[in-house]
């Protein structure tokens, strides 16, 4: 595996394995890699000749009150689960690297943006949908593979690819989770001992609305009320939103057809964790 | 020549292409080709294996109340000037083609957009980029040609290449006259005859603002005040915008010095038409 922190080698070494012909999957991260990253990975590996991964923990996607100092780094244990998975490309720009002091350029998906994570976190995706293009336009992909835990990021980068016409396929992955249903995420390790114990309430609440909508139930309101319910029981959760909405277009319905994602963020403690689950239904 | 419409096509033309180790040229246009494109598509056949010229009236870059439906057309005679000009490949793709009913996403160079034409044309350089950030996507150029006429898109342009990392190099070509000095433009059609006679007072003012800089002149207001004299004994020429700035950034300037650009935005009946001068002085 080849460690490279500047864009031009990347490139130089990318243009070298697409000129044999080989495919390039990538997976973009943050780093602090858990498995769900690694089930980004070895998907990347069975659909793609050549791996590279990224880790570049994006200042403009954080809000200035978040928790861009705080969030997990770890890059010698990062390098060494991305040796262990046959990733051929490891990616570490500096910030510098990716961002020159002047940097005036940033790239918007609008109306998707704007519910959900979107309104608790201004600016969040315009910064995801930015960096995103210009990994992109470094690593020149063939497929690029996202998490489903992040639901909404990957329904705006699935936009973003089809209304910038990048040449690449945007591949979700489903979320993977700990045996008490917890999603994986680098923020959980913000929890304390009993917020841990706490979070996969989470997770217990979109069980609870699976079962409700096979048993029959279509009123999103119905749902919502008993998902809330079961969450109210953990009072160190504080749920943030709770949203039943059209994935083609993340509008909030109130009879459930079609395409449905049930989605919710809520603070543990100092983290801010989110979860959901699609649902396709014929009614 | 291959005339093309639709993306997928293009791409394959393309991808065979540049399998084979060419370099691609690319040429983009609202069409209604004058010698300024011809010199465009001339450097890019000098410094590019093959060249693709596309013809897209953007509806994104132009306001509600300007000249999107009035903008002149002839596909015709365009594809026999490129035939002619041995351009390889020419883009035309439908408003469909270009943009979805749900298209949402939009590409913006901020600062540099806010001045000049910018501030005159609110929304206008984020069509451009975003059309443009999609035509590279498309056609994946190693070099494109913009004119320097459009002194402030060229420079935005080249900005969004930076930014946003594409992998292709953005080449500046000067503007083409007529023997009066008028710089050619596809909005010339809309002067009637005596709007035509006094228009090339934009390239005068720009040729006296040269001689005065030549002369030692370093006060922006003073060669600014030169150039309104002689703009103003054209009745039939509204002043826009008159500025010098610097190149790097389009700030405004009290002194001239380093790299200045000297630009103009002026009505002359139906039509806006912009002009400029790029000086290097090392005072």
């Amino acid at each position: 595996m080849k460690i490279v922190t500047k864009i031009a080698e990347l490139r130089k070494f990318l243009e070298a394995e697409r000129s044999t012909g080989k495919s390039v999957g990538f997976v973009p991260t943050m780093g602090y890699l858990h498995d769900g990253h690694v089930a980004l990975v070895r998907e990347a590996s069975k659909q793609c000749d050549v791996v590279v991964v990224s880790i570049f923990v994006n200042p403009t996607q954080f809000g200035p009150h978040e928790d861009f100092q705080a969030y997990p780094r770890n890059l010698q244990r990062d390098a060494k689960v991305c040796e262990r998975e046959g990733v051929d490309y490891l990616f570490v720009p500096s910030e510098e690297e990716m961002y020159s002091s002047d940097f005036l350029t940033f790239v918007e998906v609008q109306e998707l943006t704007g519910g959900l994570c979107g309104a608790s976190r201004p600016g969040h995706f315009k910064g995801v949908t930015t960096v995103v293009a210009k990994l992109f336009n470094i690593v020149r992909p063939h497929k690029a593979f996202f998490g489903e835990k992040d639901a909404q990021q990957l329904l705006v980068v699935k936009k973003l690819v089809r209304d910038l016409n990048f040449d690449l396929e945007v591949v979700g992955v489903p979320a993977v989770r700990e045996k008490d249903g917890l999603a994986m995420s680098s923020r959980n390790k913000y929890l304390d001992p009993k917020e841990r114990k706490a979070a996969p309430v989470l997770f217990r609440s979109l069980s609870l609305a699976n079962e409700k909508i096979a048993e029959g139930e279509r009123e999103a309101d119905k749902v919502k009320q008993a998902m809330k319910e079961l969450l109210e029981t953990e009072p160190l959760v504080t749920l943030e939103y709770l949203s039943i909405c059209r994935t083609e277009d993340l509008k909030e319905i109130d009879k459930l057809s079609g395409d449905v994602l049930v989605a919710l963020a809520a603070r543990v403690g100092k983290a801010r964790l989110i979860d959901n689950l699609f649902i396709s239904l014929n009614n």
